[in-house]
This record gives structure tokens, sequence and C-alpha cells, in this order.
């Protein structure tokens, strides 16, 4: 009974179905029919235009996103435990030449435009100090947490005041969409490029960087060749994403989990060290609770050494979920 | 019937089928059972011990290769048609830090000890000119020819005298080894890293960068995530190669492209442009003539003004191979 | 009176006499008689053999001698307030191709082992997380304080026992060796590399890297060419350096600079924020004393909102100071 | 009787008084009176809004003029024997972030729109490709000739219209002006950065990056800093170039050099291997010849195995240069 992470669930029968049905030979890169659809699928989805490239990674989908923003002399300002500051091996510092990360704070790995404030004021104007050229926020954060519409307009309101960038790490952005309840153009208005994540949500390999600009998707084509990321057989890639991306299964997907996450979350009461907004629940527990868990057949990662970090996925069972809640409700 | 390239063709059944087998969740990154077998498997390919890492792309493998044996202020010696000057978009100066590519001439895309060091001796010593650090030959070579076992001991031979590292381009080594009925050793002999096609043999997204000397993975292990290209899901990755590497699959597919690649290229006759080693046919003829064969129904690159590229891929069908023949005879 | 800063202050006459001494051309670059008098000059001064290149720049030294120690997917551990930190305008992210700084805390902005152990101690091993392979000290530090030769010793031990590079920032060493009274070995008693800051101290546009592994020079020289910094009239940069190493001229203008320092420091009494151990004091004072002071014809910086920094040069003349230490006096 | 190179000739007297004449502190790095005047000196000097940086060394003043016209993912038109392909160490790699050089062929490293478009006109459009971002020509270049008024504009033209930056590197740009008799804006009309030379012409260690958009020089300014070349005491940077343009001085020194190679090359006749357009003279010679020269005190480069380099100064003496112009005519 894995709660270990999502980014290793299985892959979404309707993504088989649908990379299968991509495997007569098209035209090579993104130059097939399915990659050219792309930019009407997410146009139709947020209900402005738009421009995505597909992408293996979140990882890559980050550094590429913020590479439309920030030139390498600058900085971009991010949760002190955002994903591109902790777990993504230093690829900012590859992609964006040398640039800088800033790290802000904020309750439960979200943060506000005060304290990105708190970061940038200080910078002295000038050479000297490297200055800020975007934001970066993570839509659900790091500990499963949800901006809302309004504080997502309200940092981007601060960047566009500072003249910044303002990126959005979507790696659970469905989870979000589907906590919020509200139209996807709501969870993510005001920015500029988002990493729109379907690896964690029943993908394989395929992400999509969405840039509400177009134009700035351009320069980007040419410096995802140059990482090494334009696939021959894009068409794979593709595939994955419309399949998610048709009749909803993206969201669906997240629903699922969040559920479940939900109901592992309503039997963790006060132990909650986060609400639970999408599909990660981190738990209060001792070792020798934790030992007692894995005991039952849970698998999940210690949290420090006072806590447990579980995670759900598009495809966690009913029973094993309600299997964990009753083991947590008697620890 | 495409002849346009091998990099789009089908993904071979035994491909679809392993990637199917490897859905259920296991350790995320290369930390699952699949990835864990690779090194053993190249090793026993080889004779020797191996380290291999899955990446996406030939542009990623070629590069990461590379970045083992090049410091930022060296230079890679490659032919001047190699695909790593002509086709990655920059890439190794990405990954490189901004190392130099120096181009060297030869026959066929292939080239030379003495082409080497025509590049080489007259580069001053010293601070003012940057200084080689590797050689990168392509196996088989950019138009299709295949380096001889003694022709990549020559080369090696002299890499080590002059303290470079080498590095293979091997996209189509499984059509380089399928020509020279060797061992996949003696293909490569004496090569630092190889980078082992699959993508263009019956793969779908998986190529593997081969180190053998196992030390030298390590360090490519941190510029791997660093690029972006530690999939979470990376069982695919390595189901699709061991599939290949399993009963001589990655073999047979490659006899069977150059098989197809060899009866167009008996009909071409005095129209090739290089000799026909592997799955590419290079084919003098007129607009005129292209237009023709276009019209016949054969899809296929113009080169330059000139000339025609056809590849032939693992599932060319005969039909198809036998019509394009006739239809070269007939111009 | 200014006590704004001494990287402005003029420069030496003998420094100035051994400029001019090196009008006659001599060969370009460091191929001059006085730059191959370097390194015998340094391994002198050192007692031990070492090799020493010029650059014009504190920035362009610290990050060329971290060059020599981390590499691009590589961490820096310094102190929160370092000058590569702080002031460098993003230097070593450039010269380091990506690597990062990581921050250890200490007062004074001094570190310990301890502090970082700090910072390393919760880097998860593996690539997903950046790695450390340097740690960077300044000697004397930003707020003017001096690592004891034990502190030193304990840093290089723990560097050594981590597989860490040690580089220490100079920019004011001569001014520690002065506070220590100590051989200048023992200020950088198992340090790497050592930035021998001579601009703030009578020089004009000359520092020193030296290497105490001439080994790791050599890589060096190729890196400082990339990065324009080979002068081509390099002799009258090693003639700076020179005229400052004869005679001792380095440790009498520290010592200068200090007793400035020193007597400033004992008017300040309890309003010192640091211990004043260079030629620097970081004064407590409100804006309103601030105000009397510059009323009073004395520059300097303001330091936040409720202090100020002071900072002496070899060229303070003691009426100045005097006038300085009364003025602080009568706050 | 020395004739090999220019770039460690003496120091002119007017630019030693004016460094003597700023040793007074003043503001630090570049916000002293003296490098506060440049951007006036250079409107002055061109007829045009100008903005003007001092660096160091050639090098670094080609490279940060560059780095504002070329993405990490472009590239750069050069002559295969420009001084940035062939004697940077690889320095517009580092600065320009991986980016490529593509190598112009003409006649005495003089280039024409014809050679750039036969560089551009055979690249793909497209992500696969490495796409031109500027040109780069050298005024006088590495040959010694001169790109006339015309030559320029053309050169001119042909990058607006394909949308490439324009960089002249000047390092001997005194010597072009000299030659050509005209107005400086007319030697480099339509050129978007300048790197304006003045160590091989009087100076120590100051060179100009002068922009023709002011507003592009705003960012070159933080990589300047970046890059390590804000010197702390700028002023004595500001110092040299300015009393280089004091009373026309940099044209007078380029005046003499030039007259001084000019009778040279009148002594050389048909052994010159390039006109004599500045201060270089290339000329056909055996060893045996070669030694017979340096017998007689001449010192000076071989250049390959059958011609010499002799390079004349500012400071070249008639009597030097009228004994090599009887020896030359005596071999």
């Amino acid at each position: 009974m894995q709660f270990l992470s999502d980014n290793a669930a299985a892959v979404h029968p309707a993504v088989w179905k649908a990379m299968m049905a991509a495997d007569a030979a098209d035209a090579p890169y993104d130059g097939d029919a399915l990659s050219r659809e792309l930019d009407a699928a997410f146009t139709a989805l947020f209900g402005r235009e738009c421009a995505a490239l597909w992408v293996s990674t979140g990882t890559a989908a980050n550094c590429l996103a913020l590479a439309s923003m920030v030139q390498p002399h600058g900085a971009v300002i991010c949760h002190r435990e955002a994903h591109i500051e902790m777990d993504e091996g230093g690829a900012p510092g590859f992609y964006l030449h040398g640039a800088k990360l800033l790290l802000a704070d904020g309750e439960s790995a979200k943060f506000t435009p005060e304290a990105v404030a708190a970061v940038i004021d200080p910078i002295r104007d000038g050479v000297h100090q490297v200055q800020p050229h975007a934001i970066s926020i993570t839509q659900a954060s790091e500990y499963g947490c949800v901006y809302r519409p309004e504080e997502v307009a309200a940092m981007a309101d601060f960047a566009q005041a500072h003249g910044l960038g303002l990126h959005m790490d979507g790696a659970r952005f469905a989870n979000a969409v589907a906590f919020l309840g509200c139209e996807p153009s709501e969870a993510c208005a005001g920015v500029d490029a988002l990493s729109f994540g379907f690896v964690k949500n029943g993908g394989m390999g395929a992400e999509a960087i969405v840039f509400f600009d177009p134009a700035a998707a351009q320069m980007i084509r040419f410096r995802r060749k140059r990482a090494g990321h334009l696939q021959s057989k894009g068409r794979f890639m593709a595939a994955q994403i419309l399949a998610m991306l048709d009749s909803g299964l993206w969201l669906d997907n997240a629903r699922a989990a969040n559920a479940a996450a939900g109901g592992i979350g309503a039997a963790a009461g006060t132990r909650l060290l986060h609400p639970v907004e999408a599909n990660e629940v981190f738990l209060s527990c001792t070792a020798d609770e934790r030992a007692a868990l894995r005991g039952q057949g849970f698998g999940f990662y210690d949290w420090g050494d006072d806590a447990a970090r579980l995670v759900t996925a598009w495809d966690s069972q009913d029973e094993h979920v309600s299997a964990l809640a009753r083991a947590i409700s008697g620890l």
C-alpha cells in the first residue's frame, strides 16, 4: 500500500491508448499532427491564446519557462522550499546561465507579495547586487496547499508593478484546480508561463509549458532543442497531454487523488502539519508511530524526525486509503 | 511510402510490451528495478564493465557524454558535418558551458587521426587558443558510413597519445555493428563514452550513454538531473532499452533497416554519393527526378539541389523498398 | 575627511614608482620579467611553493580561485553576508557556470565548521540536491573581524574531512595578518587558494590569486584568459604586487589602516557592533548622530537605519582620525 | 629594435600624467568624475549620443559588446581569422553562454556581406541549427587592412536587413581612422557597438566599449560587474581614455604608428602579403631571411613558415624603422 509519491504512479489507460494510437510514423519532433494541436487545446482550456510546448520533466518545464523571463545576470524569487531550489539538482543555475534564486518565506511553502518585498526591498539598486527578474510560485505548493485566485492575482499585480515575470510551477496544477473548483484560468490568472504537470497525474513522461504570451514561446523552442528536450517522436509526448486534456481526464484524476488525501487528512485531525488541499498529507508522528504504520504495510517517506509525508495519486485504491485512515486513527 | 527518416518510425511491438509490463509503480527516477539492470546489461553486451544512463534524446546523450571529457575552456574535434555541429541547436555549447567544436574534414562524414592532427597541430600551446579536450566520431556516420574496427582503434590510439577523450555518437551504432558483423565491443574499441541509440531503431524515446569507465558516469548522473533529463518514471526508459537488448532485437532491427537500404543502394548504382553501409542512401538526382519519385508516392528529403536522402528503418516494408528500387532504376 | 571605503584610496608612491619603472616594453601578457617573478615572491612570503596569478579585481580573483574547486553542478558554502554573495553582481554564478552559493550564519560575518555542518548536513545525498564542493571564508571578514590561525585550521580540517576545497577571500588579508602579528602562512594555513588583495591597501588595480597547489593554477590560467582578464601589459600588474610585497609595504600599509581604525574604535566604545580587528568600524548611531558627524565633514556609509560603517585606509590622515574619534566621543 | 607587437608598447606620457592627476580618492567603481565624463566624450567624438564603458582588455570589450546582441542560443558571424575566434581563449563562448562563432572567409581578414550570406544562407530555419544574431568585423583587420566607409555601410545595411547586430572590434580603430582620414563616425557607421582600443595605442590597460544605442549599455553594466571587470579605482581607467581622446592624441599616435609601418611597407615592395593600411606589415620571407633580420637586431614574430609579421607602435623610433626598411631592401 504505497503512499510514497505520485510521481511513480501507473500510467492511465487512456494515456496508453492515445500513445498507441500515435504509433504510425508522422513528422518528427513537434511537426506531427498531435503536437500541432497543443496550442489550440490549451487555448480552449484557458479561454485565451496560449502557446504550449511539451517536455519530459517538470524540472525542464520550470527551467525553460523561467528562461523566458530571466537574464543570466538576474534572479528569481521563490519559496525557500520550492522544488526549483530544493529538488532540481541546480537545474535553474544551468538553464538560466548562472542566475540566482532568492528565497522567500511563508507558511506551507506559499508566500505573499509582502514576502517578496522583504526579499527585494533590501537589494541595492545598481550592478553590485543581483536584481530580481521574476517570481516563481508553486500551485499547489510543495506542502499541498493551494493559492486562492485572489492570492495569485495579488502576486501577479505585484510582479507587474515591479517589472517582474511570474512563473507558476504547476506540477500539481490539476490538484489545485480540483480543489478550487474554479476555471483553470482563475487558478493562474496573471501568470506569464505555467509548468502544467501531467506526469504525477496519470501521464508517463510529458509536461506542458504554457505561455500566455505566445511570442515568448518562440525563443523557448530554441532553448528546448538546445537542452536536448526536443524528442524526435514527439507525437507520443503530445498524445499523452491531449489524452489528459480530453474529456477532463486531468481534472478527474486530480479529484480522485485529492479525495484520497482528504480521507487520510480527515483521519489525521490535529496531527496535520498543513491543510490538505491537494494530494499530499503531512502528518506529525513519531518514529515509533511511523514504524507501526510501516508494519501494517504502508509505504511513505519520513519528513524530518517527527513527521511523515503521504502522497496519493489518481490510482490510489479506496481500500488502501481506508486502511491507512484507520491506521492513523488508531495510532 | 516514407523514406524521410528513421527517427519518426513506429515503436517495435516488443518495446511496447516491455513498457506496458513496467506500468506498476516502482521507485521513481532511476531507482527502479529495470534502471538498476542497465549497467549489467551493457556490461554483458560489451564484455567489460560499463555504467549506462538513459536519456530521452541523442542530443542529450551526446552532450552529457562529452561533458565527462571536456572542460568549459576546452574543445571537441568533430567532423564538419557531425550531428553535434549541424543539428543539435547549439546544445554542445550549452552542456559544455561554452566549449568549442573544432571541425575536421573527411569523406562521407568520417575522419581520421590525420584530419584531427590537421586541426590541432596549428593550435598554439598556451592560453590564447582553445585547447582540444576530446574527439567525437559518429558510428555510423551522418552519411551512413561505418568506421572499421581498425579505424576506431587508430583514432583511440591517437586520442590517448594526445590526452584526449574519445566519444562515439552511436545514434546508428546498431546499424554499424550489423554492417560490420563484429562484436559490439570491436565497433567502439577504445571509446570512452558511447551514445548508444535506440530511438531510430525501434525505441520510443530512450537512448543510452555507456561509459566504459564507470567512474566517469557518476558525475554525469548529476549533470543529467541538472539538465532536467532524470524522468521520474524512468522505468519506462529502462524498459525500452532492455527490450531492445533482449534477444538481440537491436541487431535484428538494424539488419532489417540495413538490408532495405542495401536494396535501394543496389538499384542506385553510380548515382550513389556514399557507400551504403547502414540505413541511409544518398542519391544523386535532379529536381525533376525527385519530383518524379515523389509523384510515385515516395517521401524523402532533398539533400541540396542535386541529391536526395532516403532513410530506411526497422519497419520499412519490403514492397515499398522494392517499389523504390524499381523507381530509381527507372529514372 | 573620507571614511567611505578603502577601495578608492590613493595609490602608494612606491607602487607608482614601480609601475613607471616597468614602462619599457617587455613580453606581453604574463611573459614579462615581473610577472615571472610572482611565483617566487609568494613562495618566499609563504615559505612554501605557490603559484600566483594577477587579476584586476577581487571579484575576478575570488571567482577564478573558486573555479579551481567547484564544478558547475556543485556549491560553495559562504557566509550569508560574504562579498561573493552580496556584492559581486552574481559573478560566482557566471564563473562557476551556474554553481550555487549556500549560506552559513555566524557572528561578524565569520563562521565555523559547525555552521557549515548546519548547512550541508541536511543535504540529501544524490543528484536531486546540489552537493557542496568548496567553502569560502573571508579574512578579515566583511565586518572587519579576523579568523585566528586555529579557526582557519579548524575550517581547513573540516574541509579536508569532507572533501571540500577551501578558499579564502583575502581582500583585506594584509589587515588580518597585521592584526594577528603572525606569519602570513599561519593566517591562511590549510587554504587551497587565496585571493590576496592589494587594491584596498595601496595598489591601483592588481590582486593576486595564490594557489598553494601550483598544479591548480594551470587550469586557471586558461580561465583567466577566457574571462578577458589577461591584460597585455601585464607587467604593470605584476609591478604593483611586487612593490607591495617588497620590504613589507603590504604589512606596513595594513598596520597604518588598522591603527587608524583602532583609534576610532577606542572612541566608539560600547557603540561598536563588531570588534575592530582590521580597518573597519561599525558604529551604532542614529540618523541624527550620523547627520551630526556629516555636518562636521566626515564621509561614510549608512549601515542600515541604525548604524554607520567607517573604513580607514593606508593613507588615512592622523588628524582626520583624531577628529573623527573626538566627534564620536562627543555624540 | 622591437617590432613584435603594439600591445606591449610603453604608455604615453600624457596617459601617465592623467593617471597621476587622478590619484586623489574619488567615488569608487565608475561613480567618479572621470568615468562620468566618458559618455559625453564619445558623444562629442562621434557626433551622436553614445554610452561608453571602460574595461581592461580587448577580449572583455569584444565579448561584452557582443553580449548586448547575442542570445545564448545564437551565433556571431566573424572572419575565420578574427581575434574573437583565434586569440581570445574561448572568451566568446564564456561571455555568450555557449553561443557559436560562425566563420566567414575573405581577403586580408576582411569580409563582405556576400561572405556572410555564404555562411548564413545554408542555415535551415528552425531550432535544429544555431541562428545568427550578430556580425563582428575588425577595423583595422587582423592583417592591418581597413574597411572603407562604404564597406562598413554595406555590412551595416546587410545586418539591419537580416535583423542582426553589428559589432566592430576596433582594437586598432585609431589606425583605421588615421588611414582613412575620415570622421571617426564614418569608419564605423551603422555599427551598434564598437570596441575602441587604446591599449595598443599608448594606453596602459583601458579600452572603451561604445554603444551607439545608449539603452544597450545598461544591461552591459551588469554584465561587466558580473565578469569582475568593474575596477574599484575606475578613475584610472577613465583617465587613460580621456587622455587619449584629449587633443586627438589617439589619432596622433595612430598616425605615427601607421607612418612607421608605411615606411617598412614601402621597402618591402612585392614581398607584402597584404596592403599596409594600418600598423602591421606581413612580409613574405624565408627562414634564412628572417634569421638575417634577427641577426641585425630586429625582433618580430614568424607568421607561418614563409612570412614574418612586423608591428609598429606609437613609439616606434625613426632610426629603427629606417634601419628595418634598409634591412628588408637588402634581403
